[in-house]
């Protein structure tokens, strides 16, 4: 077995198509419903937010999709990421288990997310669509966006919710240096915004709001098209790469990995990395334990209901199959704000439905004990999200150590937290907390889910 | 040629020695001086800061310097950095140049500092150190330092200039991650910071101050040592393995730079990119033209005297010949805070003393507008400082344009800026200024030069 620390593939051996999953599941993901009437909705209506190729991309049930030439020069900026056997960690943990970690920090906005954003404003570009508009929280998928945006030419417009915008303007800097137009949400740029600022002028916004607020732009506007970051299958799509590229360097170490583990808001980066090690199982590969690890206070793979909810707060998406917490519950105000999402992108949620996967949740406190110790063992300060990841990879080393089995362990590191420094500075002064796990609030957000035909 | 975007090596080729500039330049640097007898200081008056390895290097003659196996294996978490073909740049210019890039802001620190910070820490280590102490402004070298330090076990105490300490809370909570104590300088732990506190009790330091608390802690206790982060022969020479990985890589490429960029602020990151191409000219090989750009606010390669000076404000170092602005002189608020420094490296001012390269300076707004058009061509958003290399590589590139010449530019990005977004949101908001270049207090700072024997 290969001694290197960082296993990095050449450029020539950047992926040239996506992977999707649809193609190898036992049986296929539910549709999307259409809330008006409960049928599956038509591609057509999608439209006015997403141009013709993401749609495809959507309901698509082909294995492999073209990553184009367009896509595939700008990945080069930062791919393929370095997969890294974290040695020094090991030896921390007095672990004989093999800890692998890819890392997607070393993109130019810190995180995973332009992988998708890239292939979004290309497709965008190319249906001649002049403007992407999206809402962001703490700003990681805003700033991906952003940066995708200046790449193809397109004019970017991000509602960033206004507690994020007021508090962390660091991200809205990467933003407008990008040369995106940051709005704090809500805004009285739109109905939705002006509703919510009629009844409260001094609204701190939310995600939802926020959302509301970019699709509302996109469909009013034929030159504008809305963006998404997580959650639908075109986005889980584009991050395929990553667990594609782990394939590759993992078989020029000469190990596989036993377990794979990754963090879970929206389920992008788990997806990207998990899909394609759950595709080569499916087709009659080697057996592999996936892990989707969550916040103990946003729990919704493992104490949400799995069943049809909108996406967004205000109800103005399509009726999605997945596990939720009730799309009127507001998660409590953890750092790791990526994985403050009540619902989980309809795919993973089907793959937990299939036993395909194993969900657990961490609290924030031992995310971030463990992120702290990984930075000390590492050199690399992890983002909030990701140290959930490394929760989890943590937990399944020192399952290896208790039982004396050497198993190799592969987890996604989603982004670098050089951001998210406040974070940091909270837990260290023991400023955070661990929240009690809302179980009120979710099962009234539950209670208030919509009746749809066929759940 | 290659049609490249990253030029990666494998971690088998990471450099096994440091290149020491000393052993091939046609005459040797000027001593450093002892304040009180005017004399070339010896080793041993060192030895009360450094650890006998360093001194060593300090003044070795010796070509090639091997790099301790362990001070390898840490470098391999992030080295070999990648060199980038600036090809979007490049188009955005619309020049002729063949533009290149060695990144080092992939350390897990963010710059190129930790490149000696490790093998400072691990030479200390060795000799049976238990705790180093330096100072920091912004926090670059501090968090570099402190990362190193948790390597090795080591304890780290940081003097952060209070402005910075106040200000820039997201460095502090770096070095405190990886386990640094960081005190606000000026402090009541020194009698310079006593004295400085006595006279005004709000005082909001300098690098000057905090240098003298630092050098007075370790000067006092045999269990501390000082480290430093730029200006001295053992620091350039840690920094080498940048160009030691570029020379390689560039012929990998098949490609060779005909001019050679890098900022100066203490000269390191200059010096680790530029000696190592002077190195092959200076034995016989290929012409190269060599650039050190500096801030037009602080000015010492072009507007400084070459003389002996103080490296601290308050006089506490050896006397070291340098091009300066007077030790007295304190530097305009430019955000780019790594090149706020009146003094340059010895080395780099003896290889501008022998005409080896030439120096340039730039004014703050030029250095942002650079700076933001990269980031905007190639995606990274670059450290304060990087931008002063980024607007000497443009200048490079559209001379060529002018002159119609395909020359290869290669230039030093030696940080990314998510630490520094401020500067950036500040400069957006035409809240950033050129500063008049600062004649009359130079003069006086000059004026005030210690009067030193074989001057």
């Amino acid at each position: 077995m290969d001694e290197k620390t960082k296993i990095l593939l050449s450029e020539e051996n950047l992926p040239a198509f996506w992977y999707n999953i649809v193609a190898d599941l036992p049986a296929p993901p539910p549709p999307a419903l259409h809330p008006a009437t409960g049928k599956p909705i038509a591609p057509s209506d999608l439209a006015v937010l997403f141009p013709p190729a993401l749609i495809d991309q959507e309901v698509s049930v082909q294995r492999d999709i073209p990553i184009p030439e367009e896509v595939r020069a700008l990945y080069r900026l930062w791919r393929p990421t370095p997969l890294y056997r974290a040695w020094r960690w090991e030896k921390a943990l007095q672990t004989p288990a093999r800890i692998y970690y890819k890392y997607e920090g070393v993109s130019p906005a810190g995180s995973h997310k332009p992988n998708t954003a890239v292939a979004q404003a290309f497709y965008n570009r190319q249906a001649g669509v002049r403007r992407l508009t999206t809402e962001t929280g703490a700003g990681q998928w805003g700033s991906a966006l952003a940066l995708a945006c200046n790449f193809f030419g397109l004019e970017c417009q991000v509602f960033m919710v206004r507690v994020s915008y007021d508090q962390k303007p660091y991200r809205r800097g990467l933003m407008e240096t990008y040369g995106a137009e940051v709005v704090a949400s809500p805004s009285l740029r739109t109905q939705a915004g002006q509703q919510v600022l009629a009844k409260d002028p001094n609204c701190q916004g939310s995600l939802g709001i926020a959302i509301s607020e970019a699709v509302e732009v996109a469909a009013a506007d034929p030159n504008t098209n809305y963006a998404l970051g997580s959650v639908l299958n075109h986005v889980l799509l584009h991050q395929t790469v990553i667990g594609l590229e782990a394939l590759e360097q993992m078989s020029i170490v000469g190990d596989e990995p036993d377990i794979v583990v990754a963090c879970t808001g929206g389920g992008s980066n788990f997806a990207g990395i998990a899909f394609p090690y759950l595709g080569r199982m499916l087709r009659g590969g080697r057996t592999v334990e996936v892990r989707a690890v969550e916040p103990a206070a946003c729990p919704s793979l493992t104490k949400g209901r799995y069943t049809y909810d909108f996406g967004d707060t205000a109800h103005r998406t399509p009726l999605l199959k997945m596990h939720t917490l009730g799309s009127s519950f507001v998660p409590p105000g953890i750092h790791a704000g990526g994985l403050r999402y009540h619902g989980m992108a309809p795919l993973v949620s089907h793959v937990l439905a299939l036993n395909l996967i194993q969900a657990e949740a961490v609290p924030q406190l031992d995310a971030f004990a463990a992120g702290v110790e990984f930075a000390r063992a590492e050199g690399i300060v992890p983002a909030p999200e990701a140290n959930h990841a490394i929760a989890g990879a943590r937990r399944a080393a020192l399952q290896c150590r208790e039982e004396g089995r050497s198993r190799a362990i592969l987890f996604n590191l989603c982004g670098h937290g050089h951001f998210d420094m406040q974070a940091y500075i909270d837990y260290a002064a023991g400023r955070l907390q661990n929240f009690d796990y809302p179980e009120e609030e979710i099962a009234m957000a539950l209670a208030a889910l919509p009746a749809v035909a066929g759940d």
